[in-house]
């Protein structure tokens, strides 16, 4: 902490982009929005894993850290939902903040949410994602059991099911995930990432 | 993206640990608790901009982010200060979960609510930073004039005047603002992370 007496040490606060600096690329938001199974957790995992080997600092808000703990006073209603996106852009403004490239898997059904949270941030912060699957894709997967509950009607209000999902009218990258492999979304994402000069594009490793 | 496919590409998720090591330190949270006017604020500014000089991935919650935004919902009652005291905690948890070190700067006036907030971590990622300082210099300094308001009655549950504020009982920092400068705290706590080795020790920069 010792400081030249004549150089005036107070820069004032660290800002997002002082944080943006020290890791190396910008910070948005990647908003996996989709049914139930349509696999915006494995997309967003897969891209992680990818990004890390890059040096890209990231970090990933979905239903397994977010709805056990930050969200776990909410249920699945109209406006239990939109309070969830809610929160989940306040984090993910946040996140954005401190210089991350935060990745949200939710649902996410309404339109207006989204739309908040992507007035919530600067333009080109908000990165919409639509994973695109048919239902009958997401209702055969099934990864976790719910569209059978949904028919069965133990579980109430599920997307596709009894509550609607609205679709994404422009959203900036489009998957199919019922045509396209995990590694070739992961790979249109990071081109998109680097054509926006979000990252910087690898470099060549040919010896 | 390319891979030797004789090489097992997945390695699974990207950790806690993977995140760190990335950055180069733990993370944990800081977190500063003490009147209104005590310095906590100022002493998590200050202590970003010196970790920032050495690389330290940081972040600040403040009022100045979290009142206005995830927690704008909620007012100044107990029930509200304790929900206010919940989302900051699982919010600094997630951080921690990213590979930063969070600072949290709140009032936090309730023993239990702290208490809360360290059992959500894991032991020794919650640090406590008791920023400690006579009411009558506190409100002598009321940087905002919410101390007037307060006395006038504007503004009612204001900590120190008809709201409590539990000490903490054994904080792992504390910081008497009224004797201590804040270059001296700012101190203190570096060289609390390096013996507690979660930020590495300060090369030596003699040439």
């Amino acid at each position: 902490m010792k400081m030249n007496k004549y150089i005036i040490p107070h820069k004032g606060k660290v800002t997002k982009e002082d944080r943006q600096k020290l890791k190396g690329h910008k910070s948005v938001v990647l908003w996996f929005t989709g049914l139930s199974g349509s696999g915006k957790s494995t997309i967003a995992h897969a891209l992680e894993e990818a990004l890390y080997e890059r040096k890209i600092h990231t970090y990933i808000l979905d239903g397994d850290n977010v709805r056990t703990g930050l969200n776990k006073d909410l249920g699945f209603t109209p406006e239990d939902r939109k309070e969830n996106i809610r929160r989940l852009g306040e984090v993910a403004k946040l996140f954005v903040d401190a210089g991350i490239i935060v990745m949200v898997a939710a649902i996410s059904p309404y339109k207006s949410d989204r739309s908040f949270v992507r007035n919530l941030l600067e333009p080109g912060e908000f990165i919409e994602i639509y994973v695109k699957c048919p239902l009958e894709i997401c209702e055969s997967r099934d990864p976790k059991g719910l569209y059978k509950k949904a028919r069965q009607g133990v579980i109430k209000n599920f997307t596709g099911i009894d509550a609607p999902y609205e679709e994404p009218e422009n959203p900036e990258i489009v998957i199919e995930s019922d045509k396209e492999s995990v590694e070739e979304a992961v790979n249109k994402i990071i081109r998109y990432l680097e054509e926006k000069k979000i990252i910087p594009k690898e470099e060549n490793k040919n010896a």
